[in-house]
């Protein structure tokens, strides 16, 4: 059966009318759907008003107890239930979940390196048969980026991956599972600057020569690094544009 | 089958070696079971923490926007998924649910009589089928008290209620349902000021009478009479009780 994992990041949580747009769009998703949500700047302003200050590194961020505590509150409380009474609003039978619920994703506290990021969380497993589960009931899950590591520890965890992991468990489970990433761009550029040069197909071979040729570089690499490896796993496509352009089918089509 | 609704309230949520010992129960269950949970003093500190000071009138909160949020960031995400990660690290598959959550609870907004209460929600409508399949996927639901209207609004709601309404729900869909209040006390006394004038067994009539002579009043008589409400709508029993005599099978018994 068809299944598209969607991923939405801070562009889209930050902004209502943004946010409104991808929610229709969720909903009016034909096929089976999962829905990935990240942080947003909400956490970062709970964290202040509590007279702390947020700290990141490299775009990570550092997540001390108190800092938990907060992510908690905003991913899995907030934003999570928002997005899924507004998903209910539309019809459609969302039910969010942290990767503690159902033992959903379990993950590894991150040891400590050169940077002790503190609660965060790498993935370890995704419970493909519990998502299958619930999917089976014709609900919608909506995840977090909030994991567990089944020892009673909740841990903050990148969203890119949740999405990535939960596609190849899906995949895994013997869905068609298309991953798809709205981003600020409309999609892979050929040229930064232009929004009209946007990279229809990328296949694993013509991904290579755009790396020789720097086409692709910079934070685009790891992105799609992880999108390889998805469908190096099973995943069938990945699409990463904009809303508008994954709406129109314009955004760039990862495939194997 | 034999399912049990356990409520725990804020007695437990507000102090920790009580919390372990109640989820220790909850986990030692051999039935199906649901926990519910109340909010604890925990979404007044950070209302504080955030420089607003919780209203209450009659020992409801009065909960206009901000509070919602707070609410909403403290039941839904910091207490229920705390408990649902403290849960699975002792082998329950526990899965935390607000009513926006596959929409297990709608509720709506309570009319603004002599006191408008804010975004309070009264239950109209539990999901007993929702329920249902979860529990067929062996999963244990745990709800905290944040409803949704099905327009988009979350709604706060008595967790009191919510128990009682999902015990119903789960009765109506052919569960034997037993549903234990865990508070304070180690039952109904027959004289509050001693322990062990625990009253075993309250049947309607009994209940009639000990009313007619003063030994039930107060705040304990909307606390049995939506438990026989429970009852006549086919719940098998409620037991009131602190957990040592929930334990013990020596907590108060209402049956019909």
């Amino acid at each position: 059966m068809q299944l598209t994992v969607l991923k939405i990041g801070g562009n889209v949580l930050n902004d209502e009318a943004a946010l409104a747009g991808v929610l229709d769009y969720f909903a009016s998703l034909t096929e089976l759907a999962v829905l990935v949500h990240g942080g947003g700047g909400k956490a970062s302003e709970v964290i202040r008003e509590m007279g702390r200050e947020p700290r990141m590194v490299g775009g990570r961020r550092i997540t001390d107890a108190p800092t938990l505590e907060i992510v908690t509150m905003v991913y899995t409380g907030l934003i999570n239930k928002n997005l899924v009474a507004q998903l209910q609003r539309r019809g459609t039978n969302a039910i969010g979940l942290s990767g503690a619920d159902g033992n959903a994703i379990l993950a590894e506290k991150r040891p400590v390196g050169e940077i002790d990021y503190g609660f965060a969380g790498d993935v370890t497993e995704v419970n493909g048969s519990l998502l299958a589960g619930l999917l089976r009931l014709e609900l919608r899950p909506v995840l977090c980026p909030i994991t567990h590591d089944a020892k009673g520890q909740l841990l903050n965890t990148n969203a890119d991956t949740i999405a990535n992991e939960v596609a190849k468990a899906l995949a895994t489970q013997g869905y068609q599972v298309s991953l798809k990433y709205c981003f600020e761009l409309p999609g892979v550029l050929r040229d930064i600057n232009d929004e009209n040069s946007i990279i229809k197909t990328i296949t694993p071979k013509t991904y290579r020569q755009y790396q020789l040729e720097g086409v692709i570089a910079g934070g685009m690499i790891p992105k799609l690094d992880n999108a390889f490896d998805a469908i190096a796993s099973g995943v069938q496509e990945v699409v990463i544009g904009d809303l508008s352009h994954l709406r129109s089918g314009q955004a760039t089509r990862l495939i194997a």
